[in-house]
């Protein structure tokens, strides 16, 4: 724990992801490089509460800055004993379940939180089968399959296309295959042949070349293949293919796979296959 | 939009990925099965709110029911104008700024969340990387890159082993490859010779046998594969191997990817490489 640096908790009787995102997104309006940020997940017991506790107030002592907890605990119990702390509580089920049960005209059910859980089954093999589908249908391995895909996305090598289908069959279950245009599909600009079936289901993804430059770089420095040269012709290329047989693209530079999975989705109105 | 249905609206001015995860662990706690879900991302205009009131208003009027807003949107005035709407509003930037500022005592940013963003480039190679490393290494393909793993996880063929990886990669940055236990390495149950040198670094993945076999049925009907008996022998068998080896593990028949991986992390006490 640094001795100078405010602590805040992202605590969760389940998996943390969700407050962690709160307070990730919460954070990020102050000088977060400031804070240190530590997440606690499955807090779901008085014995490990009180183990959090006393991690807290070791924060509190060594740093003399008053701690942040953000957290979604479902159990009264053990939300009440977490009160005890000396930190700034931001507790959003205490804030928002009491408006929510008088809007229902019902009482909250005091599970433990299922959001990120399996509760579904039939939903959550969709996903799984969604990773299966992304992984088999990588780097245009499987053209026979594209019939299947709910988008197949292209672009160059390194263009971010791999991260990005991985993402939309994790988070939204859908199948995303996608196919590298490479230096032999770039004589003229039409599209590949191998694609024409499939065009209502492309995007495409472009790139800086620079940027593409410095992550083929890292890959094999020195080659012909992250060259400059290399670089703008493949990128130049694609975008004029995407252009002409008029596919819609994002540019992946200054986004990150999530911001390009729900961008992607939003552009093309392709909905998630599951909640 | 359902006619006898409550509308739930998720709005953003990002990606929406953290209003949607918010809003589905808070109506979890109600019926929400009685409630239609809609994730409104890139909420970041005056139009687009002018819009989305619209629809708002839309469902209020079809349903005959008051929707509910979960928002996250950082601009006070785009905020305003979303206020305007007669929908139960849980506004989490609202409700947490003004006591983050306090404690901080600085003004929030203003600036658009950039929680789901890129914002750090070497941090996001990380990321991508990592999803570069667990395609290479799923499925035992190069155990010559087992040396650079953070985690490399074991089990049956279709025991969850691949989506748990890449979602180690995507979310947490972790070199995470995986090797599959098949017959060859089942006719004792000593660790594969293979494996011995990384023995610290393995993690199991076990899994109820009926719930492998309905997954096997849907991959390969009626084959051996899937058969009830070779099911139930491969489990036990991984199963006396882990024990033998004391290898740490999950049981992933009921566990979604997120609490595959947050539980193996919290267990294994390896850390995430990016926020």
């Amino acid at each position: 724990m640094a001795r100078d640096k405010r602590t805040a908790f992202f605590i969760s009787d389940g998996t943390g992801l969700t407050v962690e995102a709160i307070g990730h997104s919460l954070l990020a309006q102050f000088r977060s490089e400031h804070v240190e940020q530590v997440t606690l997940p499955y807090v779901d017991s008085a014995d490990r509460v009180q183990q959090v506790l006393r991690r807290i107030e070791k924060a509190a002592e060594e740093s003399g800055l008053q701690p942040v907890i953000i957290t979604s605990i479902v159990s009264d119990e053990i939300r009440r004993q977490l009160h005890q702390s000396s930190a700034l509580m931001l507790d959003v089920f205490e804030s928002y379940l009491t408006p929510l049960a008088n809007l229902f005209g019902t009482d909250p059910a005091q599970t433990v939180n299922v959001s990120h859980g399996i509760a579904d089954n039939r939903r959550y093999s969709e996903r799984i089968e969604a990773v299966h589908y992304a992984m088999d249908n990588d780097d245009g391995r499987r053209v026979r399959e594209f019939e299947r895909a709910d988008v197949i996305l292209v672009g160059v090598s390194r263009s971010g296309k791999t991260p990005t289908c991985l993402y939309l069959a994790l988070q939204f279950g859908l199948r995303a295959a996608n196919y590298p245009i490479t230096e032999e599909d770039m004589d003229n600009t039409a599209l590949p042949k191998i694609l024409r079936p499939f065009r209502e289901k492309l995007f495409g993804l472009t790139i800086d070349p620079k940027r593409l430059m410095s992550i083929r770089q890292e890959r094999r420095a020195n080659s012909r293949y992250a060259s400059r040269e290399q670089c703008e012709f493949e990128v130049r290329q694609v975008e004029q293919m995407l252009r002409r047989a008029q596919i819609p693209s994002l540019d992946a530079t200054e986004l990150s796979v999530e911001e390009l999975a729900t961008r992607l989705m939003s552009q093309s109105g392709i909905e998630r296959r599951v909640e």
